[in-house]
């Protein structure tokens, strides 16, 4: 059974986990991702109007439908999980059934009759590449993208900060210390090793921020995806910092407008949220001392969509390191 | 891939999902939950001490470890997910592995060196039924239960009411009639078809509430998980009606103390909340008039954990029935 559901999970599991539409009601919910979207699209007429789109991962089909209303000539929307009957079927409700043609397969599986002039995707995941879907519009940049043509988002950022915790660790960590009498201490090894993902209120924040990354996505490769980056964060106040936490940011540039989705904390909150990665033991951060570090992310070598991170990180006085593993 | 998504849900999908110990911490931290179970066993040492033992799912041993707390002799601790191998860890730190014999296994594949007095086990899903658990916990029973023994809990129940809801209704159910200026018509009737796993607060509630059924788990048997019940609701108010909710209670009646763990929207919050059946065509209720229907609940022929519904009403004036499918 274990080697299944293995196999499942690098393929028919993630494709499945689309399959309902409760997942694409909270992504449609996200009135900040969404509409980010939306304003990209339609404040940028003069990449959209009489072009050829290609959509990677359509889902129910509303990005297609933003570029349909910017006046594209043509979109091809690709999407391998069974909601794609649903995107035909809102496709033609909404009188785009001429202009948007849904394909369902992997795009790695689909091909197209022709090359297009701008790849518009929502394949973000939680610390921007966890799910791995990237990589397969890079593939269908490669393949189908029009020399002149632009991915769209086409650029994107990973941050780092360091945030005081001891509430929340409580909750989520120090749980296991005592739950109803007993000591579960092994989940408790397990819940250190697991970024969590969860909404960071600013007061938490006790350093600057760091660019960790910063992806042209028109140019970089699949072997870029592997980040790996020094840092060093200048702490605000003298406290214990007890986790990193990281988010991203995508832009569209286009040739009417820039817009930024972020999902940094100083920002509307999003589904993404922030990614959370407690410390073993606490570091004493103090405004004197830079706290320096190195920031590892990888995708998992037995399913790919997964991550893994090594951090490492200083104060001066106490060294560590810790390995996380997002599944 | 549609053939192969299926058959993983009717086993290896199932049992995955409590391979992580997320959803373990979910169920811990329900305290209605966990606490009346930790109350029903310890306040009933007569069931317990000296006793043999058998903890249907186990999960992360948390029954198991009160059963021993409670003076059992020996306790058969079974669960098929590999949240075992933390199990087995946990019974060991505190102290309980003499006691507790963890076994890996769906039960239907294990075999026990005796028979035994009380069988544990937390199976209930949404709307009681949901996820389907009990008809293993009924084969453990006539596989492996004393005549002189019980389960526990020993009863459980399921209850009916109506509700006003226009508010959430529009949030849930409407938002698909405009997302983003596009019309999500085919969604609507999706999201139509299933019920709702959500706490309802009392306010909305203007029936009074019907038993659907009774359970006597010490005797009934799989085919008394057919649900067929007709019903009765005496509108408290002349409102519109939205939708039905149901619950669920069960009961430990021990020779010492009786406890319920009810998921009514009266009482504390669970993570089981209510469920909720939204009518197509909200239904006029008046106090004058009782609502009459029919409950019908049944697992799904291709995939039992699944269930189906059909739900039929009148006021007299208006009648209309519904399918609904639990995923």
């Amino acid at each position: 059974m274990e080697k299944k559901s293995d196999q499942m999970q690098s393929s028919d599991y993630y494709f499945d986990s689309y399959a309902h539409f409760g997942i694409h009601e909270d992504m449609l919910k996200d009135r900040v991702r969404t509409l980010s979207y939306k304003n990209a699209i339609l404040t940028n007429p003069g990449l959209f109007k009489d072009k050829i789109i290609l959509d990677v991962g359509c889902g129910t089909g509303i990005l297609s439908m933003f570029a349909a209303k910017a006046g594209a000539k043509k979109v091809y929307a690709v999407e391998k999980s069974s909601i794609v009957d649903y995107a035909r079927e809102i496709v033609n409700i909404n009188g785009f059934g001429d202009v948007i043609t849904i394909m369902q397969g992997t795009i790695e599986e689909i091909d197209l009759p022709e090359k297009v002039d701008v790849i518009i995707s929502e394949w973000m995941g939680y610390c921007l590449l966890y799910e791995s879907m990237l990589p397969s519009v890079i593939s269908a940049r490669d393949r189908f993208l029009k020399e002149t043509g632009t991915m769209f988002p086409n650029k994107a950022q990973i941050y780092i900060c360091g945030i005081e915790d001891a509430e929340y660790r409580a909750k989520k960590i120090d749980f296991w210390d005592n739950v109803y009498g007993f000591s579960y201490a092994p989940i408790k090894k397990w819940a250190l090793l697991e970024p969590l993902v969860e909404t960071c209120p600013t007061e938490r924040i006790i350093t600057d921020e760091y660019m960790l990354a910063d992806l042209d996505l028109n140019k970089c490769s699949v072997q870029d995806l592997t980040i790996t980056s020094k840092f060093t964060l200048i702490p605000t106040d003298a406290q214990l910092l007890h986790a990193f936490i990281t988010w991203f940011d995508v832009e569209f540039e286009g040739p009417e407008n820039t817009i930024t989705l972020s999902t940094s904390p100083y920002k509307k909150e999003t589904h993404w949220a922030q990614t959370i990665f407690y410390l073993q033991n606490p570091l004493n951060a103090d405004p004197d001392t830079p706290i320096t570090g190195k920031f590892y992310m990888e995708p998992n070598i037995k399913n790919p969509r997964d991550q893994d991170f090594l951090l490492e990180w200083s104060n001066g006085e106490e060294s560590a390191s810790q390995l996380y593993k997002m599944r």
